[in-house]
């Protein structure tokens, strides 16, 4: 049963050796774009629901109004994800706040893209043949947490690594954010001239689709998680031909996409 | 030992009622402004490490580059977080790709921002006299996990509540991005006219400086999280006099600033 803060999908559950096919929950992801007084001002990837509040709630502490007297109306169109914001008579955006953002992109892929269609541009789907066996994915959480030192110091990095076939530890990083451990693993290897596309990306949390869209312009054919993936990085996985790995919790993980590569 | 990767702190350890002093290590977390060609292009909240390899992944996997053939040179003046990337004569940054980015703010707070300075400007401390017991925030995860139905699901959610001194959730959200999940909730509770000056707010994960930032601009005085907080985190906590609890683990947790709001 697909709902508005999740959906459903047929996935693999991999138990061991034993690979069976089950229907499984995923979190919703979707993009919402926030346009003040005809101005695009944001993308933001979110959960559906409760949009009007989130829409107060993020011009409130963004600090792009002072209080909600100063909206007149939110227009919700929910098919397009768009939330369309009107500011009393009396109320300016505050372009010189919006003017300190030019130029900006960020570090989580979608912050800085004021359009929807702007994060749609994807890369070609993955074509490696690259294939891995479920014994060095279940080997994988162990290895991870081995060579995690800073996190269990202080409990606080997300971890980032890339895996080659035979389950070596090629490069890792720690960092307070997600994707900044991804950009330094990517930006490693690449100096290191290591083919990405007999690789694959292990990181600590969650998958959400701005981490599908970071492997897939490096090609990296498989990514796999100790958490779970959003829905929209399924969904992007599926359509970009990588596997997606998730839940990796020996003995068991699941398989979202492109099961072929795990043998 | 502090190190590049974490800080040191003495903070308060609380353990069911006894409260006692302890010195504890956070994950670092620092601004990384990166200038390309002399274009200011993205400020990331990154732990220092590695930067050249974060710039350049970040440059990849953003698409802002298509190899490293086309940077030249990268200037890491590591004291003033910064990053001064070079291309080669013959490689123009792509203002088309940029200009997408006008006017963009996001939900992290710190992307969209171009500059350091930008993500400084601060509302001022927190005044409220607000008070909450131990006892109270002990039963906040079990509270928690009961109202958190959709994370039962498909165990991909971020969580955030507001709650009073009661330790009533008079709110709980819950959304694939943790800021969106705050959003939400401050949303929502301004629309109601709650006052802010007198709630805890409680999230389900690590706490950044986006987080604590939001809520100073909410106005609310304690910030509790079942997971670590980031240097940047506690500086900021203790600077706007925000009480910040970590590692709410039952019958533990920590205590990271203005510690005399609990009782």
């Amino acid at each position: 049963m697909s709902s508005e803060e999740s959906a459903q999908f047929d996935i693999w559950k991999q138990i061991g050796a034993e690979r069976q096919s089950v229907s499984d929950h995923v979190a919703r992801e979707e993009p919402l774009q926030i346009t003040v007084d005809g101005t695009p001002v944001a993308v933001v990837m979110r959960t559906p629901g409760h949009d009007e509040d989130l829409v107060k709630g993020f011009l409130l502490t963004e600090g792009l109004i002072t209080s909600l007297d100063d909206v007149t109306r939110i227009d919700l169109e929910n098919k397009q994800n768009h939330a369309y914001v009107f500011l009393a008579d009396d109320v300016v955006l505050d372009h010189a706040r919006l003017s300190r953002n030019l130029f900006s992109a960020s570090s989580c892929g979608i912050c800085g893209k004021a359009s929807i269609e702007a994060i749609q541009q994807n890369a070609p789907p993955i074509e490696s043949g690259f294939k891995i066996s479920s014994d060095v994915i279940l080997g994988l959480p162990d290895a991870l947490r081995a060579a995690q030192e800073v996190f269990s110091n202080t409990g606080g990095l997300h971890a980032a690594a890339l895996v080659n076939a035979d389950g070596e530890i090629l490069i890792l990083r720690e960092d307070v954010g997600r994707h900044n451990a991804i950009d330094k693993v990517i930006g490693w290897a690449t100096e290191q001239e290591i083919d990405l596309t007999e690789t694959l990306l292990q990181v600590s949390g969650r998958v959400s689709f701005e981490v599908m869209q970071k492997a897939l312009v490096a090609r990296i054919p498989i990514v796999s998680a100790i958490s779970a993936p959003s829905s929209l990085a399924v969904e992007f996985a599926r359509e970009s031909d990588q596997t997606l790995i998730g839940f990796l919790r020996p003995p068991k993980f699941n398989i979202y996409s492109s099961p072929e590569r795990i043998v």
